[in-house]
């Protein structure tokens, strides 16, 4: 370990227990919650195996009237609960960290979807849910309930084995509700002045400590202000609330501001980007002090503990995509972390209510599903094969790599272009998508570190090379490109007109350098993600006029679920680039383009160019010539052809990623072509 | 029975199996799948119990490569799915009907959320779904491991008890996709031909009639052309597979179009809408055919099946409204059937990955959870007392009429109108609601058949007559209204300039028949769902020039959910409403209105008049007075206040019906105010 980071390393009393470092899996969504307690256990377990001090399960209501069904949260409702939430504990205890649970309650924010109860709130206020309505006003009886029902979860928490326990107040959540100005209408001794506004939250937090405080930590999420800020709810007072509050908690765990900026991505955050404002709660309580900021350099880290600006380095992202950070620190292996990117493809499946998944960590979630270990691989029953990835994309690297560690004897990973990363080498260069690089950054050192894996790149291997090339397995991940003919979903013919020099593909303008001869230039998008947007902006940047036309009914929807939309939308918008939505395009003339807006009636506008983002379409002509002439393979004494990643069907990286792991993870199956099933946890019948 | 209804209770020869009667609930989602297998038993047996001769469950996937996670659905791929999905069988013969099973495969518009598999379709299609991605091409071999997949399924369902399998095509799954000239490019002989393209579909029929035929009838549902078609599906073409499969088929369960047209609401459809479609399928095939209309007419179905233009009647939504249907048939008690109101409140609660619901059957989904019967009330402990109703909306008519059911002396529902109804009274005056009324128009019915009710109109309470009443229990049901103010969602305060003549709230122009001076009208919504596009619709319709202004991205986001949002569009479109999106109201002028947009810029439009439609504030006084004075009760002999509805929190119609029965329903409980605990499944821990 270099010294610099001991201090990462160094016991710290949170009230009656003892945190083994420096190290916290705050506390975040699964998906697993109470519906699979053995696969939310077993991804739990993991985080402390790699060495986190503290590992916290999913948030998980106190009461019956905040449930978050659809989503799938624990709950701490009744015995049974605690009996199955129970499994994490345990299972954390045994690579020696703390369990933590967040207890909490959503008020306004619950869906209660499956109760169908009245959301609560201090005040009448609207949901931001679907299915809105206002939320019932809480009466004094109810604030009693809900504070024995805190004091009783937190009872059932200890007595299953957690070691901290929290008055979850973050994220907007009925702590918060009550103490904004904005939300907390009440005249009552609850509302009003600062102290009313935070008495709900000062009272469950001693109720809660008076019931399990000599056996458990007790722990706090505050969240502080932001770039945005928290309607409501002034820095100032919050702090005030942290001093108030600071003999009865034992933990602090800071957040900042709206979600979006708390779990702020890459591409409008940097590291670290919430230290101007929990830098400010040191000064309000000498108690240890958690916060996250996808910190993943180990000197920023050790810097921010021994400034004492955090006590504790706060992490949900980057434990999802290294489990082993902290292991990695302390042996002194930093170039091997796998570092988050900060895509917030781990949000994106929360926010679409699946579970956890990762671009990075493809074992992420899958530990008891698929019994996968982030950093431990078996020898392949057929590791005696010679092994020739074609590609070196998502897929092709992280199949490669894990054929490596598998133990193979000889694998190759041959790439027609001059440098590994596939799609990534052009995505990475779009504005604000620096980071998503990790994913080739990790995988090419690990691979420089596999004897038994080759990486030959500016080779491109046509289906006779392959046969001649004297591997018995090959993989073929030669990926996909975007269409150029402008064929979109739900429209089966081509965009008329793309047989002109100013209609373009983003890999004409990112790769090749190819730029529009006029000045007016239209993106058209029906992918809906990240691609259409950054070409925009690129363009923009460089004095185009930009027009980005989509067949949505808003901008990048698949960026509202990584929560990246509205700032996505605003970047474009103070950038300069002119957006229309609902149109679908259907034709190409020298200066204007035309189709039809969301009605069916004509639309059209001026333009001097067009970039089609549209449809990707896989590369897949290598694999086909492979797989029709097996004679031909059977003469070359190929055993198997397999294809991964955009050649089987092109997807979001992240997706291309995890296949190329499943198919090494299971290429000595007796069907390496068909996912193994995996282990389903399954409901009682009686 | 009225004699002209036997036809609907003769039994039908079903292949192996007799359909006991001509009743029949097709495959639908209920959010339970195999997650929730006892509470899916007991939702399908009460339609059983109440005369459903045939009664299927979930969609339920063959392959895993077809999991449509987040949605909870059946799952067939193993012999423990088959086991948990048999409770439903065998609780549904319990009642002497028969059980089916919808096997199928999404092919593309699987969501593989939970295996993270590649989806798959005929030829690489663009999936619908967010995270989109295309969908990998069906090898051979890959068809054949589906049809084996199909195979196994069927045989479990037959060893568990299934009587009715399905090889299900409908709604654009994997079956149609291959049948669509649009979808299927393929060259083999799986492509092209009509008899190709239907290849996969008749194989697959074959091969589960060989296999299960003689135990089980073999169904199939299809899609026949709608309003706007199934993209590449021809009703030609599909009535000559039909013909094909008419001798391998013991069912047809016809549908039309896309899934909107479908289960297509009141707003745009009627009773029976699919006949000019579906009647063609008579002439394809002599087999027995079911299909779905929204049929709640007993003449209608019985005149449909006496002249076979159908066979058998299906429904989903009006067997969900009222699981009695075919029994309230037999009895000749048609006034007593709770109609469907064509809302799609249920598939609203599907669509946002909730279980089952209904506006009209607050029972739904309840049967097992709560043990709620949709026919069967036990009498109150505590029946002796006097209960006060004030407010006959629908919390008030559900909660009196169940509180009638439950055997108590004395119910009196006072309503300060000169009608029940609440605000159902002028929402079913909206263009195109009035099947909404439903919900009132049954309460009616069975109010006035309840001896132990009393209902009185146009008496409005103050707190002093209700302490006079007489009651020992007061229930308060005064509902809510819409600000005046413009208070909205995320602005605290209210719109400045509010307090002019020509700012309106719904009710003033719906209710008080207020109407514009000028002829420029902006309608504001915050709302997102009925309200605002009803009274936009309304005005223009009497002339007024429309400005529908939204603070959503999309008009009526809550209609999505519905099936009707584009549809609702449309319609605003067609007839001539402007809309704006993304537009914050903050003030209105003598003749214009400003605010900001979504980017936080300045916009203003011209403006005569403004409708306000933000946000709806509780008429609670009369509940606050009564509860702020608990000596007054006291010395009244009233022993408990609750409220319901939109007293506690104005919320969709929907949810008051539901709130209003559960206090009926728990109303001798130990604390009434608030819900007992349900019965919840839980996952087994090893």
């Amino acid at each position: 370990m270099d010294p610099r980071h001991a201090v990462l390393f160094e016991p710290l009393q949170l009230g009656p227990k003892v945190l083994p470092n420096r190290f916290y899996q705050v506390p975040h969504a699964s998906g697993f919650g109470i519906e699979r307690p053995r696969t939310q256990a077993a991804f739990r377990a993991i985080k402390a195996e790699g060495g986190w001090g503290g590992v916290c399960v999913d948030y998980a209501p106190v009461s019956r009237d905040s449930d978050e069904s659809p989503a799938v949260s624990a709950v701490f409702w009744d015995d049974d609960d605690a009996r199955a939430l129970g499994l994490t504990a345990e299972a954390v205890h045994t690579h020696g960290a703390l369990a933590g649970v967040e207890l909490f309650h959503g008020g306004a924010l619950s869906e209660n979807g499956h109760s169908r109860s009245a959301r609560v709130a201090p005040s009448q206020a609207v949901s931001e849910l679907m299915w809105g309505g206002l939320a019932k006003e809480l009466s004094l009886a109810d604030i009693a309930r809900i504070q024995r029902d805190w004091v009783s979860a937190a009872r059932r928490a200890r007595d299953v084995g957690f070691d901290i326990v929290y008055v979850y107040g973050a994220h907007g959540y009925l702590l918060t509700q009550f103490f904004s100005t904005h939300l907390n209408r009440r005249t009552d001794s609850y509302g009003g002045s600062l102290a009313n506004r935070g008495r709900f939250w000062l009272e469950t937090l001693e109720l809660v400590r008076e019931a399990v405080g000599d056996d458990c930590a007790i722990a706090t999420r505050i969240p502080v202000h932001g770039r945005d800020g928290l309607p409501g709810i002034e820095t100032p007072d919050m702090l005030q609330l942290i001093t108030m509050a600071s003999d009865v908690v034992d933990l602090f765990d800071v957040n900042v501001g709206e979600w979006p900026e708390d779990s702020g991505t890459s591409r409008y955050y940097p590291e670290g980007h919430e230290r101007p404002w929990t830098d400010q709660v040191r000064q309000a309580t000498p108690k240890p002090i958690v916060g996250v900021g996808r910190y993943t350099s180990a000197d920023l880290m050790a810097d921010i503990v021994r400034t004492r600006s955090l006590d504790i380095i706060g992490a949900a992202r980057p434990a999802i995509a290294d489990p082993f950070l902290p292991r990695k620190v302390a042996e002194g292996r930093l170039d091997e972390i796998r570092e988050c990117t900060g895509s917030n493809v781990c949000i994106a499946r929360e926010e679409t209510f699946n579970h956890v998944g990762c671009i990075q960590n493809a074992t992420a979630g899958e530990e008891f599903r698929r019994g996968w270990h982030p950093e431990l691989f078996t020898k392949a029953a057929n590791a005696d094969r010679a092994v020739l990835v074609v590609g070196a994309g998502p897929a092709g690297m992280e199949c490669a790599m894990v054929l490596g560690k598998r133990g193979f004897d000889a694998v190759h990973l041959v790439e027609a272009e001059s440098d590994i990363g596939g799609r990534l080498r052009w995505v990475r260069q779009l504005p604000t998508l620096g980071d998503w690089g990790r994913v080739t950054d990790y995988r090419a050192i690990q691979l420089a570190k596999l004897d038994n894996v080759e990486v030959i790149t500016g080779r491109r291997l046509a289906a006779a090379n392959v046969l001649d090339y004297g591997a018995q397995i090959v993989v073929v991940a030669t990926g996909s490109h975007f269409r150029a003919d402008g064929v979109q979903p739900h429209e089966p013919t081509p965009i008329v007109g793309v047989d002109q020099p100013h209609v373009l593909t983003p890999e004409q303008v990112m790769v090749e350098g190819r730029r529009p001869s006029g000045r007016r230039v239209v993106v058209y998008d029906t992918d809906g993600y990240f691609v259409a947007p950054g070409v925009a902006e690129q363009l923009r940047s460089e004095g185009f006029t930009v027009d980005l036309v989509t067949s949505h009914a808003v901008v990048s929807p698949t960026s509202d679920a990584s929560l990246e939309g509205d700032m996505l939308r605003d970047h474009l918008h103070s950038s300069g680039v002119q957006v229309h939505r609902g149109i679908t395009l259907t034709s190409v003339a020298a200066s204007a383009v035309s189709g039809r807006d969301e009605f069916g009636d004509a639309w059209t506008m001026d333009a001097d160019a067009v970039v089609l983002v549209t449809q990707q379409q896989p590369a897949d002509a290598l694999y086909r010539s492979l797989v029709d002439d097996p004679d031909a393979l059977t003469a070359a004494g190929i055993e198997a052809v397999y294809a991964i990643g955009d050649v089987v069907a092109p997807r979001p990286i992240s997706e291309s990623v995890f296949d190329g792991h499943r198919l090494a993870r299971e290429i000595d199956s007796a069907d390496p072509s068909e996912p193994l099933p995996y282990r389903r946890e399954r409901t009682a019948l009686s």
